[in-house]
């Protein structure tokens, strides 16, 4: 930019966020400088202390600001049930859904060779040991229906074989309130094969 | 958020960015947690540096880091063609093309009474301030083709008249390398109205 490097700096600084590229960094630049400073200062100190502050929990790998995180101290989640997801925002849309009152372990990635991605990477022998410790009943596999996301889950799965947990993974089908002319036709496959009586 | 407040006021925070809702804000704050803390940290000092200290030039009100800008400064730039402009993007992309040697007035914004900007919002007066000690020949209002736009730049017009200042306005037309059959019916007139002679 030819007309101050400190504006320059924030727009390039910007660019660190996902799916913002020059014109938008400028675009946001702009905007903070304009009108909106207070939020601008306000940014900057949330991202200096998150990026400070900001610790994976000892129990499940979720980000944290304590060695261990709420939900895992909360006494009123049940350690018998045990979810496994990939990420954060996966742990996140379940906790917003609001009927899941077991405890989770996030991967935070998935098993993925080609990338340097393996086991220890993601904590498997973290998530074995704390299944053996807290004696868990089931353990939900909620990875992603990817390639990756299946791998992992059976990754799992084998390590676990002999053991007396019940393992379970989430049901594929139509997205309530979805149309079915929307809907891909592995999904239908899948709500065809686990179709109910009304009844149920 | 279920699990850090850290993060909470991250996500929270990053919704200042123009854009950028709840979902948004989230995937940007899990990334940066996640794979980008060194791009987070930056950021955060940018932004702090940015906020506090990135002021308006005191000759063309554009962004600067100093009193007066690099634009201004500089004693390559012609003084007696003034181009007024609406915000610190466009000064960018007319400095991105490249060919214009003048300089610039930045109003950052237009008139809008209804949101109570008057004149001395956008600095009038300190632009007709800037005409007559420049004895600047020739104006340019490359104001936005819009219903604000043009009536800012007939405003500054009306405020020069009787003065001896050659006042222009950027050429409407069919952008270059654009498609006829893409191009809407008010620019296709003003082509058709401003059409030049093939030797030209
Ligand atoms: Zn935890
Ligand atoms: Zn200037």
């Amino acid at each position: 930019m030819a007309f101050s490097p400190l504006v320059d700096e924030l727009v390039e600084s910007l660019r660190c966020l996902p799916g913002v590229g020059q014109k938008t960094a400028q675009r946001m630049a702009f905007h903070l400088l304009e009108r909106g400073r207070s939020g601008g200062v306000r940014l900057s100190e949330a991202l200096s202390t998150a990026m400070s502050d900001v610790r994976r929990c000892d129990s499940c790998q979720n980000f944290a600001d304590t060695p261990v995180c709420g939900i895992c101290e909360n006494p009123a989640r049940h350690t018998g049930t045990l979810c496994v997801v990939e990420s954060p925002s996966d742990l996140l849309a379940i906790e917003q859904a609001g009927d899941y009152r077991g405890s989770y372990f996030v991967l935070m990635g998935h098993l993925s060779p080609i990338d340097g991605v393996g086991p220890e990477e993601i904590g498997i022998e973290r998530l074995l040991q704390r299944i053996e410790a807290e004696s868990v009943k089931e353990l939900i596999l909620a990875t992603n229906p990817t390639v990756e996301g299946e791998a992992t889950a059976h990754y799992i799965a084998d390590r676990l074989d002999g053991r007396n947990v019940l393992i379970t993974r989430l049901a594929h089908g139509i997205p309530v309130g979805g149309e079915l002319g929307y809907v891909d036709g592995f999904t239908l496959t899948h709500a065809f094969r686990g179709r109910k009586p009304l009844a149920d």
